[in-house]
Order: C-alpha cells, then structure tokens, then sequence
C-alpha cells in the first residue's frame, strides 16, 4: 500500500490538523473529542446543523461547515461511525437556542449514534430534530444499513438546509425543508477499481481487469450487478434511467444534477459524463436549473461516478442559490 | 484500460461539451478551433489573459476561465500542445483593445505555439506579452522541456495576473507582475504510481510495489529521483527543503503555499501533507499567508502531490484576495 499517511492510525487526526491549519479563517477544528465548528457561529436564535460520519469521503462532512451550510461536522474514523460523545459536543456547540437538526447519512452505526447524541442533548434542554439521508436507489439494505443507504445527495440537504436555517426558519421548518430535499434526491453510483482504507492495508475488494461494480456503495459495499467495462454513455444512461424512474422524473420538471467523483477519477472524465446525462435529461424534456460536477462525496481514492438528481421548485431553488462560504464550497 | 470516456479520440471534445454544459453561467465554448472564454468579457480598456496547454490537467486551464483570472484558455489534445490557431482566435476573443497576456508552461511545444500566435496576432495590430512559467526545481531539460518545466505554480500566476488586470494595469505591468510572481514561485512533486493517457491505453510509466517518482513532471516526465515508499512527513519534507533552498526563503518572509492532488490522491493525504508543510515552515519563521489545498493542476488521475511556494509581499497577496468568479476558484 503507497498512501501519504505517517501512522496509519492517525490519518484521521494529522488530516484535522491540516484542515485546520490550512482553513483557520473558517473553522476551528476540536481535538478529543474529534468535532469542527464554525469560525464564526451563526446569529443567537438560528437553527444550527449538524453532521458527520465516517472519514474517508472528503470533503464530506468537515469541507461543508460554515456560512450557509454545516454549524459543525463530526468525523468519525475512516469509515466508521463516530461515537455520540463528539457527536453531542458538536450539537451543543451548534446550538444557538432554536435548536438543532442532525443530518444523518443512513448507516446503521451513524442512525444509533446520533440517536444517542439527540438523546443526551434533550437531557441538556436542547431540541434536536434529524433527517435521515437515504438516496442511493441500488440497493435495499446493504452491509451497513437497513433500507436505503445515504451517499452523495447529502449535500444537496446540506446546502439547502443550511439555506433555511440561515434565513432563520425554525427547527421544523428546516426539519420539513431537508427532509423534502432527501424525499426528492435519488443517486446511483459505479466503481472502476476499489480503495484501500490505510489501516486495512489492501483493498476493500477487487475487480478484473475489465470489470465494474455498478451500484456501489461509497465504502465499497457491493452493488446491485458486477459487469463488463462499457462506454461512459452507456454507463452514464445505466445509472440516470434507475434513478430517474425511482424519482418518477418526467417532462417539464426541473432538477439539480450532481456529477460527483468518488476521488480517483479525472475531471476531464466527470464532464463526459455530464454531458451524457444533460443530454438524456434533454431527451426526456427535464429542465437542468443547476449542475454540480466534481468530487464531493468520495471514497478515499476509489475511481467511479455517481449521479444524483434532486428535483427542485423555486423554494428549493433560491434555497440553493443562497450565499455559502465553507472550505469545499465557496 | 478502464476509464470514464467514449471514442479515446474525443476526450477532449467531450470534456468540453459537458464542460460547457455544467458552467454556461461562467464560460463560453468554442469548437473548431476549440477554446473557451469568458461568457461576460471584462471592460474595454483592459488587458486580456490567455493561457493553455495539453488536456489532462483539468482544472487547469479551462476551469481558471472567468472574472480576475483568465479571459481565454485553450486546451490542446492530452498531454500534448495546441496549435497556432485555436491560440490566436483565443487572444483576439480575450483582446480588449489594451494586449493580451499569454502565461505559457515551459514546454518547448506550447512555447513555440504561443510564440507563433503572438505574431499572426501582432500582424492583426493585437499586441501580445508573455510570460513562461518555470517552477518546477526538479530537474533541468526534461522529455518536452528546455530549462525548467512549468507546473503547479502557475495557478498562482493566473490569479495574481488576473487581479492585475481586473485592476486595470496596462500589458507592461500586469507581464511585470507575472513574471514577479513566476520568480517568486517554486514547486515540486512527487508520484506514487502512473496516470494512463486515453490514446495510448496504458500507463505510461511504472513503479514498483514500494516505489515512488521524486521530481515527477505532470504528464509523468522522470524526476530526479527513484526512490522506496516513505511517511508522509519525510517526503513533504524532500520536497519542502528543494523548493525552500531553491527559492532562497528565509525567517520572516512571507508565502502562499500550494498543495497540489495530481489526480488520483484523497483529500485527507493532502491535508495531511499541508500540516507537515505548514510545521516545516513555522519551524523556519516564515509566514503563511494563505493556504490552498487541493486539485489544482493534475495528471488525469495520477497518485500523487506537489508543493508550491509563493514568496509575497502586500501587493501580490492584495492581488491574491481581489474577487473571482471561475468554474473551479470562486
């Protein structure tokens, strides 16, 4: 394994470390326990938002903290839940006295430990209101998860949520806001080749020299068929049609579309597949309002795509466009 | 060779198309000959800048194409220059009656194509400055290179030029200021494995198990050295001292630094490379003004990182914070 790690278990701190170094005009990072906060906290009487899972998709969840997105972002260890004790320090310190919404990725591990945060938080007064992510059309139930697991469409609740927090909506309209975000997201991704979590030392699986996993999950869980190499075009056509029929997406709806690279896949190649998915939802007389394409979500090194829809109406829209200045989102 | 992409021969058309598609807001672009501009052009009266090179690089240059950095970027085929051509229709497009400036990396093919360009651009009254940038300290002469080859730094020249012109400086000064921040600026990489150009279908160099590249160019040009798989912090430190000696830097001064992903390398490995660079300095006395991490220049989806330093004083660092508005540096 050729990583640039030092200790292969402090990855996850030395890249705190860095963060924070590198973006101390935006947030400061909390050591023992692990959380990241805002530089500058939001108004008194704001809702704040909180979330976090495991490390290992950067710029996921840390890159998205500041104005207009995450109040605070809670690394776990590299693909693993973090525990409630970080999870509880980063609500309290998000709390502005509105309350505060966790936004959950649905893994099994993240749903029970931020439970118990929320649980821990109520015994301190503050009122915290969840949403659980669940976007990935491939699979029902997975290694990790019961029901649907929540990958790149987190950040279209993050963005947005934060949109609605920041214009002072209370707990459960930002509550109400997110979740019409998660029910209106779908995504679908497909892995080339695996990555290797430093402290596994190999890879997390493997593929033949001419094989996909299609439906993958962003920590390498299998997906819903193994198949032959094929073109982007067809690739792309393969995960739009899935997600586009679990979405019910017909003509004359709008959408935000999300080209996300899962960390070792060129940029060049992203925009291929951009390209392919405008014109398919050209073809289907879907009206694309904003699109996103870049690693957002990743999988350490992992090269593959994912693409994820959010159908959007004006609220949804303006929520979108709003100001955001956070490290991975400017 | 699995990778994201249709006909190998239309990379990077495609890249453009989707390219065009996903930032229609921000840029403009033209096929045949293939460049792309500003979709709002900066006042008449004020210097355009150009600059270009082989695909493979993305983000770099299309993605530096908008307010306060480029006015017109012109992709070649991968890794390989572009023609005359597309380069003069890019400077008459970025021409706002004051010049044009074409920030040129020094390979020996983009040179003499930029150079032919400016003429036929001087025989249609456009008067044309450039600027070669040179920073990589690797090595001397190289595969495509006589001197030193250009690299990560010049993102660092698009943006301070950019702001120059935006401000209104005439050609003279804002050449002046580029070449001020070329000499200011050093930068050095290293791989960890190979990136494979679409065309050739193979990687197009290879490492042992354990093996890495010390000096790497960025379309995979031998470094200076081979040399076995080492912690993070000692090979930061390999790189930081060759570019520090290099550049002169002492207690007190001031820099921007750069860590650069070349493609293939999560997020996490460059934070944790920024913290031991940023140590490294601080243990120097020198000053860390500002701090990019990320994908800036790659080579498609090689593993690997390079360090950029900025040696800057109130008036480049002024320039480095005035307002832009890209695909990809907002």
């Amino acid at each position: 394994m050729k990583k640039l790690v030092n200790d292969v278990h402090s990855v996850v701190r030395e890249t705190l470390e860095g963060f924070a170094l590198a973006h101390a005009d935006l947030v400061d990072v909390h050591l023992d326990p692990d959380y990241v906060t805002r530089r500058t906290p939001k108004d008194e009487g704001k809702v704040g938002l909180v979330s976090g899972g495991g490390s290992g998709h950067e710029p996921l969840h840390a890159g998205f903290v500041g104005l207009g997105m995450l109040d605070a972002a809670v690394p776990g260890a590299v693909f693993t839940s973090p525990t409630p004790d970080p999870i509880l320090e980063a609500t309290k310190a998000a709390d502005r006295g509105a309350g505060v919404l966790h936004i959950v990725k649905n893994y099994t591990g993240d749903v029970l430990n931020f439970e118990t945060a929320a649980e821990m938080a109520d015994m301190e007064d503050i009122r915290v209101a969840t949403v659980v992510v669940n976007d990935d059309v491939a699979v029902e139930d997975s290694l990790y998860t019961a029901g649907r697991r929540g990958v790149a469409g987190t950040v279209l609740v993050e963005k947005i949520a934060g949109a609605s927090a920041e214009r002072g909506d209370d707990l459960d309209e930002v509550a109400a806001i997110a979740t019409r975000v998660n029910e209106q997201t779908r995504s679908m991704g497909l892995a080339l080749g695996p990555c290797t979590v430093p402290h596994a030392g190999k890879p997390s699986f493997e593929l033949g020299e001419d094989e996909i996993e299609l439906g993958i999950g962003i920590h390498g869980e299998p997906g819903y068929r193994r198949g032959s190499m094929e073109s982007a075009d067809a690739l792309v056509e393969e995960l739009y049609r899935r997600v586009r029929d679990d979405l019910g997406l017909g003509a004359g709806e709008r959408v935000i579309t999300l080209v996300n690279g899962m960390g070792g896949t060129p940029g060049s190649e992203l925009y291929i597949c951009h390209r392919r998915l405008a014109q398919l939802l050209e073809a289907d007389g879907v009206v694309i309002e904003r699109a996103l394409v870049g690693d957002y979500v990743t999988s350490l090194e992992m090269p593959g795509v994912s693409v994820t829809l959010t159908r959007v109406d004006d609220e949804l829209l303006g929520l979108f466009d709003a100001p955001v200045r956070t490290p991975a989102w400017k």
